[in-house]
């Protein structure tokens, strides 16, 4: 549990590469699988197979660490908006299968003789959500992958972890209202990995959050710990509505009201944040932890000009380009270079299909508890 | 009620303007004003004064006509979120005095030495909202005075009533996606007097529109006079969530799901409009006249991308130049004098103190019964 990975020194791979591009390759790939919606226990499986032979426009790569995300969860259940693709995997079985897991790291350990943007030893994140990272093993297009900017000081669990939360988070701080230093931002969940993300990146770029977490015995340990990050207030959701938290939020941003808001909550507690926010400014919600939809009051939207818009990471990198994409990440792996945007809290899921299996139905309770991780 | 009012010949105001610019003119203007706020009913009063003198620098104007809008009576509650101005009217009293009303046509009649935008004979509209129109006179800066372009075929009630509906229903169809003909626009409320200015300016643009309206027992009239008017179809708002109704939509819309969605109602059949916008789609809230705020399932702004504005065309007018303004003014009243934008359903208020504070307490119940309108 917070083991500093990047001190891990994985084993170079020793792979004999086939140009001659037989139909198998020597590898047998292992994967958690699914070949029917579901819940997660019932229907996830061990899955063994040979890896495909590498051929002139595919690469093969080898997964370093993946995640266990809430979505993963929801795809396998099948509520998720992405469905992922049920497919023949290696020759010993017919039955169309999916792999789990949509995120995670790996290094390319093969290329093919026509592929130019991958070389082996590039590490990779995975080009779209939906293609499956609970496994050792893929092969397929370079277009599948995403290449990693190399840098130091950043742990494989921050790679492993970079495409959802801090991705969601620079997004959201960038890409609604053009904030300049010294503007305030708000949210919720602020204690949230992306909560966490928004906190850090957000004071690397001189900007000031108002962190809205639901009230809790030790409130002042969690307080202190969101002010170590660089939160710059923190207050509790049962107090939004109140007349003194009215004031003393007045007090801290003057009139500069937060012309950004950060929604991963819902229910009656975003709507009182969605009050904070000031007029023409910009409401972004990329979860509904309360499982309460969003209920705004006319006046907000038509007399404060409130907008209010959703996040998703997945349909971001979907309509933009890989180097749009990589452009980020350059940013984000700079700042967890620097030591600005620091690895998440996380607990070491051991690769074992029983294992497996509890953790991801664990998953569903979300992400209070730490990001759980595999090592391959 | 529905007299044809550019038939009426206003008789030219005989003025005589005192070059000198003494301190008062020899008219005496008659308005209905408010020193505090409250009930209409109980608030209002008559209040007649000695018009001040033309200056160098203002312009004198002559009210033709004036409607009463239901935001007219929010700002005499005093719950409107533009306040009045309270001032001194004329020498006769020293009480502080706003005059009613936002809306209304008047005609330049007398143009200080120092003023070049207006000239004698000009019809304007207020410049900002909270100006006060329930007045036969004011005296003033040019820069009050918003000149309308002119036009034939345009009677005085569409002028009078031009610079909210229209210019509402005007806006949104133009600010928020770029539609192109054939597209689809869903609006609830589509039987109100933006509804209907919506439907006809859709119409004259070449896009569809799917209405809904609240169900009632003439519900096949108001169908077919909403389809006179241009409507491409007319749903009731008791449907919207049924199977049945989403297979209709689908079969009119195909895969060009509706991208502007405007909603003036708010509530539940606001949230199942909502649905029925197609992905990155935006849905702008002008009006609640349910007075329940608009519920958002974070599905709809998360994975469909869906965006939530508001409208107010009051602060659109504050924002915007006099020359945007103009140029939308010239769009709107060539649509109507080419008889794509029809005057609306109106009926005669008599100016006089008894008939507006009874006519004024009747818009709180808003525009199903057509436009009140006082001709000056």
């Amino acid at each position: 549990m917070g083991l500093l990975l990047h001190s891990i020194k994985i084993q170079p791979v020793r792979w004999m590469v086939r140009r001659a591009y037989s139909g198998k390759s020597d590898v047998t790939a292992n994967a958690m699988v699914f070949a029917d919606y579901g819940q997660p226990s019932q229907v996830l499986k061990w899955h063994s197979y040979r890896l495909p032979a590498l051929t002139a426009d595919t690469v093969h790569v080898k997964f370093l660490a993946s995640p266990i995300n809430p979505a993963d969860v929801n795809m396998i259940q099948g509520v998720y908006p992405i469905k992922p693709k049920f497919q023949k995997l290696g020759d010993e079985s017919d039955e169309l299968l999916a792999v789990g897991g949509n995120e995670g790291v790996a290094e390319v350990v093969a290329v093919g003789d026509d592929v130019s943007s991958l070389k082996v030893g590039d590490q990779v994140v995975m080009a779209k959500s939906g293609y499956g990272t609970w496994r050792t093993h893929a092969a397929g297009p370079a277009s599948d992958f995403q290449l990693l900017p190399k840098a130091n000081n950043v742990s494989l669990i921050q790679k492993a972890t970079i495409s959802v939360n801090p991705c969601t988070a620079y997004r959201m701080l960038k890409d609604f209202v053009d904030l300049k230093q010294g503007d305030y931002v708000i949210q919720n969940g602020g204690n949230s990995a992306v909560g966490q993300a928004v906190i850090q990146i957000a004071k690397a770029w001189g900007l000031n959050t108002i962190n809205v977490v639901r009230n809790r015995p030790q409130i002042d340990q969690l307080t202190q710990e969101l002010k170590d990050l660089g939160a710059t207030h923190v207050v509790t959701d049962d107090k939004l509505g109140s007349h003194d938290m009215r004031k003393q939020i007045k007090s801290w941003v003057g009139s500069q009201s937060p012309l950004l808001g950060l929604n991963c909550v819902g229910g009656k507690s975003a709507t009182e944040m969605a009050r904070y926010i000031g007029a023409n400014g910009h409401y972004v919600t990329y979860g509904a932890m309360s499982k309460s939809p969003l209920s705004l009051p006319a006046s907000l939207l038509i007399f404060k000009n409130i907008h209010f818009h959703g996040f998703w990471v997945s349909k971001w990198s979907d309509v933009h380009s890989k180097e749009e994409r990589y452009a980020m990440f350059e940013d984000i792996i700079q700042l967890m270079s620097q030591g600005k945007l620091k690895e998440p809290k996380w607990n070491q899921v051991e690769w074992d299909e029983e294992t497996m299996k509890r953790s991801v139905e664990q998953g569903i309770s979300g992400f209070a508890t730490g990001k759980q991780v595999v090592l391959f």
